[in-house]
């Protein structure tokens, strides 16, 4: 099924994807994702916030139900699988559970959060934030893109209420249980499909290092005010500090005013990715960090450990032969983590990376362990609907 | 008359100046050259490279002239001086003229050389380089702005004709003497006009740093292949570095692929600008830096000295009450800097800077030191042209 959609978004030069929320290729994968929906008889339907479900079954009658599902959006030249693997394994198991006569005794809904990546806003995961309430609506519309497009702007654009925008509890309430299959992001799985057992802690800072404009050729040294400088300083602090706190820390995005090379810039604004298994190490990185420059965090997500009867019970559908899946940590933040912080029973399987990478063009996973890992979330589906052939 | 043109191309929130070569703005400031030429009574024309010409007289039938002027286009955030002074100081220089009822014995020319910043397409003086010769029009048409267009394309769009770029010996033998009037960029000068002894070499250099992309959660430090620390070093080396050997560097133009805060970059690209009063101190200062990046030469320009005995008479002719005025070296390149390293006979006049700041919104030169500039130029059109009332 990734087939139908790996050209949209897709750079040729790279083979990587820019799939920014609510981009032309945004809103065809939209549109990919309401299509399977019909096509399969689904119910489908976007919620105030942008996020897209589909029902086999109809919560509002039946009660709240079980839901699969991930997100479509993707990091600027990124990878083919991070989100889509998990709506397109959604839609295949379900496939799977109709071919063999399988009837759910509650509602199954596939998800499609908005704008899981943050690529386009700066804050991740807005759209189970907003649906859970962590992200306050009027902080959410403010939010503006690279072109100073605010979301607000953007959701009228495509034609949304943005003044609607907002924690949504009807919506939380139809979901019973949420399982999301991810593509691993580390090297930590040795066979084909894994569960979590937790989410480091983990948050996005801005820093703006301010400085003075000047020519680059007649401006003396000691008359400088070079906040690139700084900024290198940073950048240096940064991993040295991260190792000595085993912590991981990174600045991958940056943006020079006025980006001149023949001047000195006035201000260097860039973000930190900071993350790792305590809370309090991450902290005080971030902290050590700040001397010199103006520092927004952009996003929070403490740890998250998912629902310990619940992952068991998954592990062991999803196992093969016999064996639980394994159980393992991850560094990535999730939709899933958004809705077990938001007190929905939450799991999440992951499908083996051979490489590690992800966040890039080289993200790959094996045709094989995709079909495995499709075949794991039908038995978990199957499993937690309590319904039978 | 820059009250003409000062909303052109500024940003109302920082007071700075876009003004890309064939930019919207560029292309009004084209219009108002223009303009102020045909309202003379002056021969405008654009030449093969894009340059602008206005003639009170006529070249060629009259022989080589005595041409002024400077560029219209800005670093971006620019000021308001930095070019557009010279222009508009020239024009009022031969209104100056005009209004004593001077005749000149040779033909006197106003200049408008393109994309002397460089700005867009990376490379400086672009128009004076193609019209000397010193830049490869094949080399030029393939440039590209940051949206990845092509001189080539943005010319064409333009109604130009990027076949016909290159050396122009026909246009270039009408310049008998080049005089260029210009905002001084330090704080060196103390009265209100100077004349200049040399520019220092100068060059720019495209540093890529190439890493590997990847998630910047997942990726343990081991299995990182990170270039922005490669770059973070070479930054604080070059402040290092240029200290110890007398010379200046700035990295003030950065771009990270794929620029996203949670995944480690896959290539980062920094463009340095070196200059000092030796060359060889410059040039080994940039091989000390380019270790672990490649490194391209956008730009290079060998030290101009300007002619002696011109600079002299023109000292004498711009001077106040018997004193000639002061000659002092600049570290800014120039189109006359161009021109003076292809044979030109060449000049330059500076209007002091009271606070040093150029390439910045922060820009300045005081009225009074504008009109003494006016003066002061037409002065030295007078004697050089050798006319009279």
């Amino acid at each position: 099924m990734l087939a139908d959609i790996e050209q949209i978004g897709r750079n040729p030069r790279t083979g990587g994807y820019r799939r920014d929320a609510w981009s032309s290729a945004d809103m065809e994968l939209r549109e990919w994702f309401t299509h399977q929906a019909v096509k399969r008889g689904l119910t489908s339907h976007e919620d105030r916030n942008g996020n897209l479900w589909a029902w086999w079954g109809d919560p509002s009658r039946q009660g709240p139900g079980l839901v699969t599902g991930s997100h479509l959006d993707s990091v600027r030249e990124g990878g083919a699988f991070d989100g889509p693997l998990g709506v397109a394994s959604a839609f295949e198991a379900i496939d799977l559970l109709r071919g063999d006569g399988f009837q759910p005794d509650r509602p199954i809904g596939v998800a499609c959060f908005t704008d899981e990546e943050g690529a386009r806003f700066g804050v991740p995961c807005i759209g189970s934030r907003l649906l859970t309430g962590v992200l306050d609506p009027d902080r959410a519309r403010g939010l503006r893109d690279d072109q100073g497009h605010s979301l607000d702007e953007v959701l009228t654009a495509r034609g949304r209420e943005p003044g609607r925008l907002g924690r949504d509890d009807e919506t939380l309430a139809h979901v019973g249980v949420f399982v999301e299959l991810h593509v691993e992001q580390g090297r930590a799985l040795e066979v084909p499909v894994g569960v979590a057992s937790a989410i480091w802690p983990h948050g996005r800072w801005r820093f703006d290092f301010r400085g003075t404009a000047d020519h680059a050729g007649t401006t003396a040294f000691e008359d400088r005010d070079d906040p690139m400088l700084a900024y290198a300083n940073a950048v240096l602090a940064a991993r040295t500090q991260a190792e000595a706190h085993g912590v991981r820390a990174t600045f991958g995005k940056v943006r020079v005013e006025p980006n001149n090379a023949n001047a000195i810039p006035s201000l260097v604004t860039a973000w930190l990715d900071a993350r790792g298994p305590e809370t309090d190490a991450v902290r005080s990185l971030v902290a050590r960090l700040a001397a010199g420059a103006e520092v927004t965090e952009e996003s929070w997500t403490p740890e998250v450990t998912f629902d310990e009867v619940l992952r068991l019970r998954v592990a062991c559908a999803a196992g093969i032969g016999g064996h639980p899946a394994p159980i393992l940590p991850t560094a990535a933040g999730h939709d899933a983590g958004i809705l077990a912080s938001a007190g929905v029973p939450t799991a999440m399987l992951f499908v083996r990376n051979p490489t590690g990478v992800s966040h890039s063009p080289g993200e790959f996973a094996e045709p094989r362990d995709c079909v495995a890992g499709v075949i794991a979330l039908a038995a978990v589906l199957a499993d937690l609907s309590g319904g039978g052939a």
